[in-house]
């Protein structure tokens, strides 16, 4: 185990944004990934906290990724909110198109928003946080890599494909949950390929189609959907949604666009907001309270609701705040340099 | 096994709508289901066939069905459409509403469809196929009773609670998925429990929250939600989605509504619809394109896509007419005596 290194959440920020414009990223780039990092951090959402910082750099140095990229807004329909980012990071992107789609949600009743040529940046649950923050019920959802075989094949079609969803909460976290429709993260099988120790069955097969507890085999293989043809189907929905529907690219063409450069996939991303004031007018109390009870139906018998891991851990961060491995610092560090 | 008898669709179609008329349902709503029940025998999705009949005139006679409410539609925002069923059957609401739907869709690129105060009726794969047979993209949802378990919990708090999604296909059958976040139906934990057979486990808890392959153990029990921590995200979802957002009621409160008459049950919907014309502009084709080498690179490899059974059978059914069993025939001429 490494020494663990205290930091506060602005020595994180201030770590990630020194590293990203040191390493030739526009400020207002630097600026909106440096924000979701020290979320990701301040959440013990350890892959997407200071971590990232690595990734980014090596996306940044394959030459895919245009460091300084303006992304521009439009609206093909009313409810439609579309931003091209210009083949940058998303975050910028998605702060560029965020107070629209939270104007139309409101004026509409619903509002999409379209993020189209971006490097994705960061889980989803920061991004209907944002939309949870306004008031608004958030999904969002998008692909990556063609790395997952759809139920009954054997050959990547899909990518990882999180859905992410927030309701918000009067005075409290939202309730939120943000899952990949792939039985489980890529990291964590290539996380078991570098200890050398076998995985489940059930999240991939070889490059033969056979079911795998070989982590090496199955990253030159396939992985699977969680719960079978269902998680199949909603990783199709995730490629049809986030990909065609909206003119980006589907896991499969993300893949032979990276090339191998082993970059953040590039894509597009899909995000819906609902605005409850609209849907139920005089009654929004009433519907904020039968949600208030589902959660206490939920958690009432001893289960817990998704993400309360990371809201523990995020006033855990506040007061404490952050752990991160000193090998981890001194490999930002040397970036830095 | 039961002698099966061969109908046409027509059939079909005059037996539903002379039973259901002859048990004193107005014509408009009988008209409605009769054409859902003959897509659903059509399809040989035996459970949403004729034997629907049967669940028809049953919950008529709990008295909690108005047989002939009148659909009233309203507007709350510029992309919702509500329809409130006052207590009737569903599918004569998603008709009120289904023009406006469209039309709004069309208009603002994205629409909701919210129906209220219905007795839901049929799966949701007729309502998806209706909306992608307008060349939209659809996505369904709706609570049901409170019999399954969240994920680490032991007690009924989520419907089986479906999702459908169908993304429209240029001269063919779309692409359609419909499934419940349940593990499985719990029509199936109830076939099992009549012929004494056990249930694999995954499927539901004992009252004691134990899991279980007892089949009437688990109806007093709880049933579990598919895909684990993920499924049961969806489900809770689904109940604030298609609950506490649109007005309606959850599952739970569904569940003491129906005060153990055994009805179909009552709570709304919400369905939404999605213009790709108006995400795509220009680029509709090349959407259209991207997602046909989707599902090309699915079904290339020899998986499925879904609802594929489905279409095979449909195309059979149009030949062939459906072969129904002559028990259920009796039956159902029972009740129009």
């Amino acid at each position: 185990m490494s020494e663990l290194i205290n930091l506060s959440l602005e020595q994180v920020h201030d770590l990630a944004l020194r590293t990203l414009i040191g390493n030739g990223m526009g400020e207002d780039h630097a600026r909106a990934i440096a924000d979701t990092i020290t979320q990701g951090q301040r959440d013990e959402c350890h892959s997407h906290g200071l971590y990232r910082v690595l990734v980014c750099v090596h996306s940044l140095r394959s030459g895919k990724v245009d460091p300084n990229a303006r992304p521009t807004l439009s609206r093909p329909a009313p409810a439609i909110v579309s931003v091209d980012a210009h083949r940058g990071y998303s975050l910028l992107a998605l702060q560029t198109g965020l107070p629209l789609l939270v104007e139309q949600a409101r004026e509409l009743g619903v509002a999409a928003l379209v993020i189209r040529n971006c490097f994705h940046f960061s889980a989803l649950w920061p991004e209907v946080e944002a939309i949870a923050a306004e008031g608004l019920v958030g999904l969002a959802m998008t692909p990556s890599h063609a790395w997952v075989a759809p139920e009954g094949g054997s050959q990547g079609v899909f990518g990882t494909n999180p859905l992410a969803f927030a309701w918000p909460r009067a005075g409290r976290e939202p309730f939120v949950f943000d899952f990949a429709t792939s039985a489980i993260a890529r990291g964590d099988i290539e996380l078991h390929a570098r200890q050398g120790k076998p995985i489940p069955l059930g999240w991939g097969l070889d490059a033969e189609g056979r079911p795998s507890t070989d982590a090496r085999a199955v990253l030159e293989g396939a992985m699977q959907t969680f719960g079978g043809h269902k998680g199949s189907a909603l990783a199709a929905m995730i490629e049809l949604m986030a990909g065609a529907l909206i003119g980006d690219l589907t896991s499969a063409e993300s893949l032979a666009f990276d090339a191998a450069a082993g970059a953040t996939p590039c894509h597009g991303e899909l995000l819906l907001a609902f605005d409850p004031a609209r849907f139920l007018g005089g009654a929004l109390e009433e519907g904020q309270r039968r949600a208030e009870q589902l959660f206490a139906a939920i958690t009432g018998q001893g289960a817990r609701l998704p993400s309360q891991r990371r809201f523990d851990a995020r006033q855990r961060s506040a007061r404490d705040g952050v752990w991160v491995a000193k090998t981890l610092l001194d490999d930002i560090e040397r970036l830095a340099a």
